[in-house]
């Protein structure tokens, strides 16, 4: 890099910065290396959807960023400035993100502005909330001879934007949606769109992994009437087997959530 | 369903069979849960590719069923049989993959056998390679504004099938192909005719979170050559931004690992 990073104030140590997943929500889905970062941080920055089970794992100061879908979230800029600011004081600061940080987590922000200060930053991963949702219906997220892709997308992007959940959605996929509650209608249409059948099985988990989950089992066409009163944090999963006909009747199993 | 579950052996409990997330390989990316699985465990059957470092953990029985691409590996269908025997006796049963056992892990096969002779069957995430890949990496999957969709594909399919790996790549993606390393140079070949610019930065992560761990920053045209000497296990992440340009220049700290 071509500048030199910044002194830290005289007598003072740089800290670190690890930022952390913190999975999705249950405690003992942690790994035991976000658990140990947790244990050691002086100051905790977490997002509000993190699970108070997992923030009572910890005796740092926390502090809530308030990152959440339009709600009093903190601007990046703010969060940036601040995790630097703490670790030129010397401390152990842990950036603690729902689900896994390189999932949709915006730590690229974080990563650059550490660098960028000259301060040790470590991505400690975590458990994505798809995953949790696979392993609370006890199905997988893909299946040999079915679904042999896992396409995860976001209906969270840049402001002024709108994300093409569509993309990517052919004959073999396993598609996982996070964050897209609020425009389940128009994805619905726009999934049906490509050629997808209107019978793909489809399962809607609130919450994955957390005391509050709720889920619903219905299919592509009537998706979002059916998971109606669900909403974010949520992940939609669609799967679209190489074979329609393998999608007609959802197993018994499957109606049972 | 429309049978009973056979009885269990006279006398004897029916156990449990817990389908266990390993994670990337290093044992501080275990799951709490998964940890407390692997403590309770009475035997464990785990696929050759776990490390020797998660395996350490358990005080249980283990046994290799050897699964890897092509290697010595016991059929789907004995180990069905196995581990459904070793349940009927009353044991607690971890059957240990590596990764999450929700991405490309095969689990469907061993859930629906579990359930047929109505044994309790759950289970537990893990991380996936390619997230463990990012973290290593210090860099995130994904990136708003650049690649805002995950795509996970893996070379490993039916005998006789090959799995179209170049299928959901678009601009705006993130392709994670995971045991693809016999296939590299086909793959390129695949990868490029879909459109894809020679210049996507390609991130090629041997035994990722392993104390083993090799890896090579590259680009798309070229990544089969430069990859020449790393092998499966491996996870390869080809960045394909939304505007081409963002790709033109790996920067600075891509070319450092």
């Amino acid at each position: 890099m071509s500048f030199l990073p910044p002194e830290p104030p005289e007598g003072r140590r740089i800290g670190a910065i690890a930022l952390v997943g913190a999975g999705p929500g249950a405690a003992d889905l942690l790994t035991l290396r976000a658990l140990t970062q947790l244990q050691n941080a002086d100051v905790v920055f977490h997002d509000r959807l993190v699970d108070p089970e997992v923030l009572a794992l910890t005796t740092a100061r926390k502090i809530s960023v308030g990152k959440d879908v339009g709600a009093n979230a903190w601007p990046q800029a703010r969060i940036n400035r601040v995790i630097i600011a703490a670790a030129m004081e010397g401390l152990r600061v842990v950036r603690l993100k729902s689900g896994d940080p390189s999932v949709f987590g915006r730590v690229t922000e974080e990563l650059d502005a550490a660098r960028r200060a000259g301060i040790p930053v470590e991505v400690v991963p975590g458990i994505t909330a798809a995953s949790a949702a696979a392993a609370s219906l006890g199905r997988s997220l893909t299946e040999r001879g079915a679904t042999e892709r896992l396409v995860l997308a976001t209906a969270t992007c840049r402001p002024g934007e709108v994300a093409d959940l569509a993309a990517g959605f052919t004959p073999g996929t396993t598609l996982a949606l996070y964050m897209a509650m609020h425009r389940l209608a128009t994805v619905e249409a726009e999934l049906l769109a490509t050629g997808a059948p209107a019978n793909c099985v489809v399962e809607v988990v609130q919450s994955a992994g957390t005391a509050s989950q709720r889920m619903v089992v219905t299919t592509l066409r009537g998706m979002a009437t059916a998971a109606v009163g669900l909403k974010n944090p949520a992940v939609v999963l669609i799967r679209w087997p190489k074979t329609a006909t393998a999608a007609a009747t959802p197993r018994l199993e499957e109606m049972e959530c």
